[in-house]
């Protein structure tokens, strides 16, 4: 594998990967630990590779001082730098500089669901290419940087596309990226304005991840960074910021629930960790909280496990409104399971009249337009507090992860003028929508 | 007229409007003051009213104080609340804390047009609805709640129509909001999808702006804020937050050049009396800077003034791709020429095609999907930059005020796949685009 051995080299021949805290890759599953570079299956059992590090302490003043540097921080990711695998002058190095996105307490959408306690939306289409995808490209432009990878590329649903598109423009990188050919417009124009090349190629989502998995051992994708695949350990360590974010902005405190999209389930096992994180290093208050993973009924492998009592994740052909979350073997879906089940969560679908309905309901109450994957989300949220799943007297949070304006026609064939009109005040009239 | 009626009745009779440091309205042409009121024109003189402060002095005292202030305060437009016309407390209302975008330091566009100096983006996009609009409307939405109105209104060329929609839904206010009916697909959409009304008139811009101010004055709008005409005084002060922001960004101090685009005018000239409010409070060293204001060849009746050496602006019938900047008849267009001809400024314009080819330069060299109109600004920005009348080893900025996400068709024609291909590698090999 040509691009092993050259980030070999550099991570071990010369000792200069500067990636901050993290100090090694580990395996998930046996604990192996290997040097950093741009691997992400454990050689001895195949489990996937994650990043570890050596974190701050937790005692009163470590967690102190800690804090203290978070909040003079940037106002983006970078504020987290210190727990995350980049280097320390990471802000300096020319990025989007995503993060610190909005949270909104949602007191309109509470009283419409019937949720009595806190209930917040966390908007991440505030984000540079208005996803969360912004967050964890920008830890794999670090990754691309500290391997000398000159090309940054990715297998995406479309947000991810975009993302790295933006991401390697503004860092100088050639970029090249696989998207299945049937994409949204929006995604497919936005991953190409930025000027990288982008491949449509004739198969699902899984499909495009099983080739990139192939290019990488090919010399026609030497020298390539795969955000999400070669660069898989660093890369989803960016969705961490979702729940340091979170925690800080409800003042240093956990949140009883938070409600998750799960494609590949990455995200949902980042934020898991970022609180254990949080918690270890004593910037928050050790207590329980519930994760609870989201999906949509036209591609829902976990949620079908989870409500089965399984272990293992049985993919499926995706067939969906939310192609953002069209997954069909998600890598990380036995993570997931095991994340909602310890935490008392739970892993639950919608349809996708129901992904529309919620993404209606979000914008007519809180004037947030999110993507499918949000309707997806909040469908779910709206399922559970009805059912009593979670806690309405409780503080949750859930994730919009995009933007409508992405997944336009799916609320357009629905959403339109209420009238067209002469300008004069009689046809105004005729209209019906006078004071 | 119903509306001032009730306005001035609650403004005058109980004393009780609070927004702020604004303690009066004044006529810019006149000066004659009036109260607090959702009152536009100078009955005097018809010049426009504007909103008057009482604001800190100027002073190192002051200066350090309100500074501190402003550093302490939540990262949205309300840390400069000291300075708007808002209640001190405005953050806690539900609105959906629109402003401090992203500066971006633009190093590799820089090396493009031939800037040796420092050039930065500001780029709006970022706000909750993806244009500068929020920062506007969540203004206009303060004097609704003070000045009693339920339904929130406004006339618009797209981004406001969103913005209105969105910040009505999420303070609980009833929206109707008029566009033209020819605009573009994602704008409409967005509109509409908050659940407020959006009604499509037969007509230009200018058309749909004539007819709200005969609404105005009907009972068919009694009780409606428009947010761009009957509270168009405190609407118009949001735009000065981008003035606000840039120079904090800066580090507190004052850009050489700043490129703007220019509609009806109203940001230009808001942007200039922030920088001299900043000035005069203390919080940035005075300097001479110079504004450049920016327009679209199709509609561009203020470049067309400040070339002839005129002081009044001839209306035309807009005709271009840059929608959002589409207003044949600006009614700031002269405070725009003697704010460019005093400051050493310009106001240029560019074809569609330069709009078109500027979204694209940005994006590939900063991963900043712009509007058209940011396409226009950025245009004017290389134009004046190429003919020496932007000093190249200045400091300058210029603004993306709005998403390349609501222009699509504009890039979409020239922005694609670069191939589309089978899941192999050897149909990979075949497009050429291998390491
Ligand atoms: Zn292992
Ligand atoms: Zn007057």
């Amino acid at each position: 594998m040509a691009v092993e051995t050259a980030a070999t080299r550099t991570a071990v021949d010369d000792g200069a990967v500067d990636l901050g805290p993290a100090v090694a890759l580990s395996c998930r599953e046996c604990g192996e630990r290997v040097p950093l570079g741009p691997v992400f299956a454990c050689q001895t059992c195949f489990g996937p590779l994650e990043a570890a590090y050596e974190l701050p302490g937790g005692d009163a003043e470590s967690a102190a001082r800690l804090r203290a540097r978070i909040e003079a921080g940037p106002r983006s990711i970078w504020r987290y730098a210190p727990l995350l695998p980049v280097p320390a002058d990471v802000a300096s190095a020319p990025n989007l500089n995503p993060g610190f996105t909005r949270l909104h307490r949602a007191d309109r959408l509470a009283a419409e669901l019937g949720v009595t306690g806190e209930l917040h939306v966390k908007d991440d289409s505030g984000n540079p290419t208005h996803s969360f995808k912004d967050r964890v490209v920008a830890i794999a432009v670090e990754a691309a940087r500290a391997f000398g990878f000159t090309t940054l590329s990715c297998s995406s649903t479309g947000n991810l596309a975009g993302a790295v598109g933006a991401a390697a423009a503004r860092a100088g990188l050639r970029s090249c990226v696989f998207i299945p050919h049937d994409l949204e417009h929006a995604k497919v124009v936005m991953a190409a304005v930025y000027g990288g090349d982008v491949v449509g190629i004739e198969g699902t989502y899984d499909d495009v991840n099983r080739f990139c998995s192939e290019l990488i051992g090919d010399p026609a994708g030497e020298g390539w960074g795969f955000t999400n695949v070669n660069l898989r350990p660093y890369y989803a360590e960016g969705s961490k910021t979702l729940a340091y974010e979170i925690c800080e902005q409800l003042g240093w405190r956990l949140p009883d629930n938070i409600v998750i999209p799960v494609a590949s389930g990455s995200q949902l096992t980042k934020i898991d960790k970022g609180l254990k994180e949080l918690i270890a290093a004593g910037l928050v208050e050790e207590r329980p909280y519930k994760i609870f993973g989201a999906q949509a009924a036209g591609c829902s492998p976990v949620s079908r496990a989870f409500k089965d009592g399984h272990d293992v994740v049985r993919p499926v052909r995706p067939d969906t409104v939310a192609k953002s979350l069209a997954i069909g073997n998600p890598a990380d879906g036995p993570y997931v399971l095991d994340i909602a089940r310890r935490t008392g969560g739970a892993v639950e679908d919608v349809t996708d009249a129901e992904v529309v309905d919620a993404v209606k309901l979000l914008a007519r109450t809180e004037g947030v337009f999110a993507e499918t994957a949000g309707g997806v989300t909040f469908g779910v949220l709206a399922k559970l507090v009805a059912d009593g799943r979670i806690d309405p007297a409780g503080t949750t949070v859930a994730i919009n992860t995009g933007d409508g304006l992405k997944t336009l026609d799916a609320v357009a064939p629905t959403t339109g003028p209420s009238a067209i009109i002469r300008p004069t005040l009689d046809s105004f009239r005729e209209a019906g929508l006078a004071s």
